[in-house]
């Protein structure tokens, strides 16, 4: 007897409004760069990380003195403190502290799923924990993958397949939508050696001109980290965190 | 050496605005069953086939005498004369006339494209003459997938990668999207048995219950005819026809 839970996936921010939110958790993707990053700051022991949309808001948070990343297009912007590279948040000198971060798509994709119930941030980095956890609740699941500028991506709905795949063996799923579908069937194509199988990607050739082979490895590579980001009002804490303040 | 033509896949056409149309012949597609039927009714001899957007102007239509089509959630509309069905459009009666057609997703989407260069219409049912008849041009190809009330579909992005599959052997194609390359992988997933790949997917569920079967059946089998519909203006006509009229 299949379960009442539905999965769905919105290949782009722009596909977003068709997902139908009730009872749903988000799960808001950005393998290269933004979300693996968020995942590593974690790890890393930062207190908050704060997404914000504009690189005018990320200029008003830095002159209050907050440590701040901001990326474009895959470069770091000048006269910030970090980038999206994952490794830049290897750091302990953000432990304990707010971080806020604003990046090409990812961030404002965060700030997209503010009015769901609940949305967390998933990776390749943390996809274990986050989808033990998701299998735990009796939610629906919606995945937002952030994908390129409004532009479908490859590597974000891989990691929504992945998911997806793990999520379908139990039965308490009992819908799949078209495009869960679809990203689990892209999943089982490239689970052999997703590396290769993004070769031909759009974003990953972008970051092989900006010499980030090193930094898509890393994205790349499961279980890194066991903390699952939660949105908190406008700010990503630890689940926690969390599930302490609902107490 | 790989050429200079690139390949995009709108997976909904929510997602056409984010495409880049120069140079570009625009493919609509809506398997089930729009295109299909599409095709269907050149095959049996209709002179144009007219797509509008809502039941009012297909009203307007009839109001003049014209044969109309009208479908909306899968099924006929009363009063008009045809559904969505591509077997109601095997028929004597509509040689040298003139059909007007509305449904619930397909004719919008070829609406949408009438701001391209070229568009054509696609199925699994023209397949092969689509495909020989792109490689032979010297054209950018965008395929917009009619999706479903503005969401992702599983079955128009599966034509859309059968075509890509036949396309992307061809050097000239020297730049396929993300969306493109996923629609390729997805097709490969399920070019043993599309209809069994298609299984589970919402529509196949949705005209299951409305008994559909053989419409499906008829939707999935390729090459029935060698016709190629193209928007001259506001209605679709033979390829032919549209050549003659730019000669």
């Amino acid at each position: 007897m299949l379960g009442p839970y539905k999965i769905q996936v919105a290949f782009s921010p722009t596909l977003f409004d068709g997902c139908d939110l009730d009872n749903a958790i988000v799960v808001v993707i950005d393998v290269l760069r933004a979300t693996s990053a968020i995942c590593t700051a974690f790890e890393s022991g930062v207190e908050t990380v704060i997404p914000v949309s504009s690189i005018e808001e990320a200029k008003e948070y830095q002159k209050k003195g907050f440590l701040v990343g901001a990326e474009r297009n895959g470069e770091q912007i000048e006269g910030f403190d970090f980038g999206n590279s994952p490794y830049s948040y290897k750091t302990e000198n953000i432990r304990g502290k707010s971080v806020v971060l604003t990046t090409t798509n990812g961030t404002r994709a965060i700030n997209m799923a503010k009015d769901a119930d609940m949305a967390v941030v998933g990776a390749f980095t943390n996809i274990t924990a986050i989808s033990n956890w998701l299998e735990e609740q009796e939610k629906n699941v919606v995945f937002l993958c952030s994908g390129w500028k409004g532009r479908y991506n490859l590597e974000d709905s891989l990691f929504a397949g992945a998911v997806v795949d793990r999520l379908s063996k139990n039965y308490k799923y009992g819908e799949l939508s078209d495009s869960a579908l679809a990203s689990k069937y892209l999943y089982n194509t490239a689970e052999q050696d997703p590396y290769k199988f993004l070769r031909n990607s759009s974003h990953r050739r972008r970051m092989h001109r900006l010499n980030l082979k090193k930094d898509i490895k890393y994205c790349l590579t499961l279980d890194q980290t066991s903390v699952i980001p939660v949105l908190m009002g406008d700010k990503l804490v630890r689940l926690e965190e969390y599930l302490d303040s609902k107490a």
